[in-house]
């Protein structure tokens, strides 16, 4: 990609752009202006704390008709712009939800939500409810108990609240607060501000008022194999465990690797509103928006000015703990809706997160006090190369025919509190987007009994548990496969009864099952089940096979707390492989709008449960994966990458390979270098210099 | 990877290495000596025909403490030198397998075998069968019905005939027998020797004996809906349907990727006998083989001098098709066994199957005529950069830990016929141990009467059919987890049944189950089931759990031939992700030693059925994986990789995160390209001058 052929992304200079594209995110001054509209509903003196401004994007009835005259280049018609507004009268728990019409000038709609919804937490709370928790007398009066080295660092890390526990009086949560778990820096090298705390948990848990901004409990922590708890008694300290290098001896027999892409990169970017990217690389077009709770968003996916995706976006995930003890009972994340892929998306760092010629993109999000809220390189781009795309070899000729694989992958990576993940779109060359996550970080620890073990964690470090915990994302797939009205079918493959025609027991047959009905479907390796998303109304033109994108994703364990169980309420989600709905607007999250101390009801399995046909209708699917992980002493006191990756695959929507057309893999072209003496190839020929050096390598057209 | 560290592997200049290595693969003299001692057994006017001379690998009872010893430094044992030989005398049924002491100079047993015993195919043969195929005056006379137009190229690709059909008269397969199935250059382009012929299969098959190497039957293949057969009738040309470059248009508008390692690669190679090497990198060091029917193989694998496998490789493959009618329904290729994975290895071409500084290895392996056959660069070696290896933020400081995961790749690329498997041993920093599959090449294709679909297979273009087909690998894994005395395990997670203890039905426990008896188990994707190899012996000093690495393999569809067709008694691993069994010398091919028209009862399945003790003993595990690959359209003329990957991982091995001391990573080291304007990271300040480049990136140690 040459400079002349990319549009920076900030500063914005206008003129070039339309800022009112339907699909672009919110910009700077919109966001301004959503918080001075919803600001004059009330007495000037009232402080409100904003907790999502975002771009409440237009109905499909809307957007449609827009899209489709865009990419016909016809006039495009006026689509009213408005924001989406989640606030609350500052220490209260009156939290209201409002539609600002841009266009318009005026607040919309603007409503009291409640009595149990809870909106999601933000910085600036999350830095106050740990500051709050630490300066609480009591609390000190608990950590002295400790006896705790002189000058020690205790560390307090807010815990979204969860839900189990309903209506048990002392323990309702029909209030927002925090559960605090507290952890000490390595007393004997306490000015280390990145020691790992979680090697060092404590017993002592406040829970803190979102609204008062109050401790308003203490909890003990049970520490041994049942569900007593004891009185702080005097910590022991332990070895440390740090991940930061210097920490470390680290190994000096790595040599540099660099990727080195002399002509730039082959995608082009520009801007299709002030803060809407639009991405061109290899037949694929698409544009990408970022906002609060999903991050990153992809709009309108085309291959080939084919119609695939109206959207794609990591929808949910839910992350239960085993540990059934109180208040571990409570531990649920919902990383997206209680926190915010969008808001926590680091800053990535040139070279160190992806290597090659890097793009970054930059947002805008919003603050507490609804302000606008820089995010700069929360997104980067690149290509690599993802080894051998198709080879094959003549034996007859020794001609070898292959192309190697090259990818587009936007990433994203985002930590929350303990936990990173790593979100990644990639595209091929063969017509393929998948989806991938990297689950890296430190675990969420806690105190336990030195030499005892548990059959619902893991010790990984003396006095530390990981307990086990699930990790079920949502991808939210809202498809347009050559047009608007899709299907959902699943293949399975059986054998064939013996008869005549399969008279030794071979024979197996694959055949195509619809899913007319909105719910929950699950995957059958024993069948061989597929899942594809098919239009039905175009056929191949070779063999007449209805066009397709197959749906492939990796085995996981279904949430494992039990169905009347609170986690199982409001992960709506995580109980079945793929879950297809017809398409409402607005429904976009499987764990449903507001999941902070949800109770479920609002997600995809409500919204399926309305037996909606989706048979040749406009739908959506939402494609569940994960892991269970049961952590090993090897992922602590940082874990090695875990990764999952879920693939969308063309099934007869091409006419044939569609990666044909990538160039031959070339040594002119990739430039490798020979370590050792080469020999004569097929029909080609690599003359070697000196030791290790290739002086030429003729291309040729017979290897 | 500097050149004054490592030894090239050709030519042997002797004097550094001890040629007798008992792991050392055979070299060119000990072929021949090997071929010289058979003919000697023989009358100097016998024609033999050698399928394959191969080390004989000593027993497990005189390897260990020769390997013992060699990692001691002290004086290693003497191991007797012995190559294993199967040949046939020439045209004739007679096959016979001896084992040659090279020690003494003499063949110390010489068996025929049979009746109903067949060795794999040669390259040599497999070029005959071609060829008396098309000249055989009754095959030109069924072509000639064909009326192809003039100057018309017929190519036959004979096919292992399988073994459904035994006892059934005219189709029996006592005999050694190929069923060449035909097809036709684009008869427009005749002179391209490169012109996809599966594009336009013919409806004759010729079936050749190996014995005699004369046409013994044609068969008619059924081309409708039901299994009738017709004579052949005038062909109808349809287009051609290429894949070599010169027949696309190619896109223009991919730039180039280079790997550039300024400094080499990072590990050493030697040799450890005269053709055997020895790798090391990044606290791996193994032993590499290569022999003519698993290829690559790993011996006496170390990660930082423990020991953890004594022996890795692929150990066969089975990939039966799908369609039941007569002769198809013999299909059923045993890759590894019926050819092999060695002698089918593409001499790979620098820069274009994998980038950056790359190694070659070539092997020595052995013709029909029983001499030396170089195989140049039939595995390549070279690092590969795997994205990140594990982050962390620490949102109170703004820092981010971060390094890359490099791995270390050992692939060897094989073609069998119309089909390529991509094949890689893997190994991270983080001590996993990765085998990878790419399935790419061309589909099976055969005549299908235009318009018509069937449920076993896929209309890949006009006229053209690609059936269904699994492809079933099996991995071996000999190991010693920590010694040479393992046990398997498996973990599930279940939920924990409500109780005071656990009142919100949230508690889940991991438990481990172990396998006492050999047998064929399987994965259960509903209770999270990970098989582990254990050393119950040894345990982990933090929390003290047995050490262990744990098998992550991906689900597939066992094979769906019924379990009394030959399919299924024939591919003895393909009905269990995992087989245990009790080490017994030579016990190496899951399929049996000789899989070519094979009728089980060899294999891995009739290893197990002596339901050995498999508790922390010497143990085998045999890792089965695949996919039923149902073709699309998008996999013609040649398929886009599909990637199958089973990974090793520790699991309590080490008392840490292995790859903690890998270095950061940083844009010093990285050299990557800011491709837009860049902004303030976190600590750290990339300033960028002219458009797009990069001009000073402070590293800082608080980012």
């Amino acid at each position: 990609m040459s400079t002349e052929q990319v549009s920076v992304s900030l500063p914005y200079v206008g003129g070039k752009v339309t800022p009112q594209h339907p699909l672009g995110p919110l910009t700077a001054a919109e966001i301004k202006e959503s918080t001075r509209l919803i600001k004059g509903l009330w007495p000037s003196n009232t402080d409100l704390q904003f907790k999502v401004i975002t771009l409440q994007e237009p109905s499909k009835a809307e957007l449609a008709p827009f899209l489709a005259a865009e990419h016909a280049g016809t006039s495009t018609p006026t689509v009213e712009r408005k924001s989406f507004v989640v606030y609350y009268i500052r220490n209260t728990d009156k939290l209201h939800e409002a539609i600002v019409s841009l266009s318009l000038g005026k607040v919309e709609r603007n409503v009291r939500l409640g009595p149990n919804i809870h909106s999601n937490a933000d910085g600036d709370e999350i830095v106050n409810v740990e500051r709050v928790a630490l300066e609480d007398e009591q609390v000190k009066a608990e950590i002295a108990k400790l006896q705790l080295p002189e000058g020690t660092v205790v560390i307090s890390d807010p815990w979204i609240y969860g839900s189990d526990g309903v209506n048990e009086g002392l323990f309702t949560d029909d209030k927002r607060v925090f559960q605090c778990f507290l952890y000490v820096r390595d007393p004997s090298n306490s000015s280390e501000l990145d020691s790992n705390h979680y090697a060092m948990p404590l017993s002592i848990s406040p829970v803190v008022s979102a609204e008062t901004m109050k401790v308003t409990r203490i909890d003990y922590l049970p520490t041994g194999a049942d569900n007593t708890v004891k009185e702080p008694t005097p910590y022991k300290v332990q070895p440390a465990n740090e991940y930061i290098p210097e920490a470390q001896t680290l190994r000096t027999d790595l040599k540099p690797l660099n990727v080195v892409q002399p002509e730039g990169a082959s995608f082009q970017i520009s801007n299709f509103s002030e803060q809407g990217h639009a991405v061109s690389w290899q037949k694929w077009d698409f544009k990408v928006g970022f906002n609060q709770r999903e991050g990153m968003v992809l709009y309108d996916v085309h291959y080939a000015g084919r119609p695939l995706f109206y959207r794609l976006s990591l929808s949910d995930m839910a992350i239960p703990y085993a540990d059934p003890r109180h208040p571990y009972h409570k531990k649920q994340a919902f990383d997206l809706g209680d926190a915010g892929a969008g808001i926590m998306a680091n800053n990535l760092q040139l070279g160190c997160d992806c290597l090659g010629s890097i793009y970054y993109l930059s947002a805008v999000l919003s603050d507490d006090k609804g302000e606008p809220l820089e995010m700069p390189n929360c997104v980067c781009i690149h290509e690599q190369d993802a080894g051998i795309g198709w080879k094959h070899t003549n034996y007859r000729t020794g001609r070898a025919a292959v192309v190697r694989n090259r990818e587009l992958v936007l990433q994203s990576i985002i930590t929350v509190s303990n936990y990173e993940y790593i979100l990644a779109f990639q595209f091929n060359q063969a017509g393929e987007v998948m989806y991938e996550v990297r689950a890296t970080g430190i675990l969420s620890t806690q105190p336990i009994d030195e030499g005892l073990s548990v059959p619902w964690g893991t010790v990984v470090h003396p006095g530390v548990l990981a307990a086990h915990h699930q990790h079920i994302f949502s991808l939210r797939v809202d498809p347009m496969i050559d047009g608007p009205l899709n299907r959902v079918v699943f293949d399975e493959a059986h054998p064939m009864p013996r008869s005549d025609f399969n008279p030794h027991g071979v024979g197996y047959t694959v055949n195509e099952t619809p899913v007319t009905t909105s719910g929950g479907y699950d995957l059958n390796y024993d069948a061989n089940r597929i899942f594809k998303i098919q239009n039905a109304s175009v056929k191949n033109p070779v063999n007449g096979k209805p066009v397709a994108y197959k749906i492939m994703a990796p085995p996981f364990q279904k949430i494992l707390a039990d169905k009347d169980s609170y986690h199982a309420k409001r992960a709506e989600f995580a109980d079945h492989n793929i879950y297809v709905t017809s398409y409402k607007d607005g429904e976009l999250y499987a764990g449903g709008k507001y999941t902070n101390q949800s109770r479920g009801g609002t997600g995809v399995r409500s919204f399926a449960d309305r037996k909606d046909n989706v048979l040749d209708d406009d739908i959506v699917v939402w494609v569940q994966f994960g892991i269970n992980h049961v952590p090993r002493i090897e992922d602590f006191p940082v874990m090695p990458c875990e990764i999952l990756k879920v693939s969308l695959k063309p099934v007869n929507f091409f006419d044939k390979n569609p990666a044909l057309d990538v160039p031959p893999s070339t040594q002119t072209f990739n430039k490798s270098d020979l370590l050792s003496v080469a020999h004569h190839q097929g029909g080609g020929e690599a003359a070697i210099g000196q030791e290790g050096q290739v002086c030429c390598v003729k291309e040729n057209s017979k290897l």
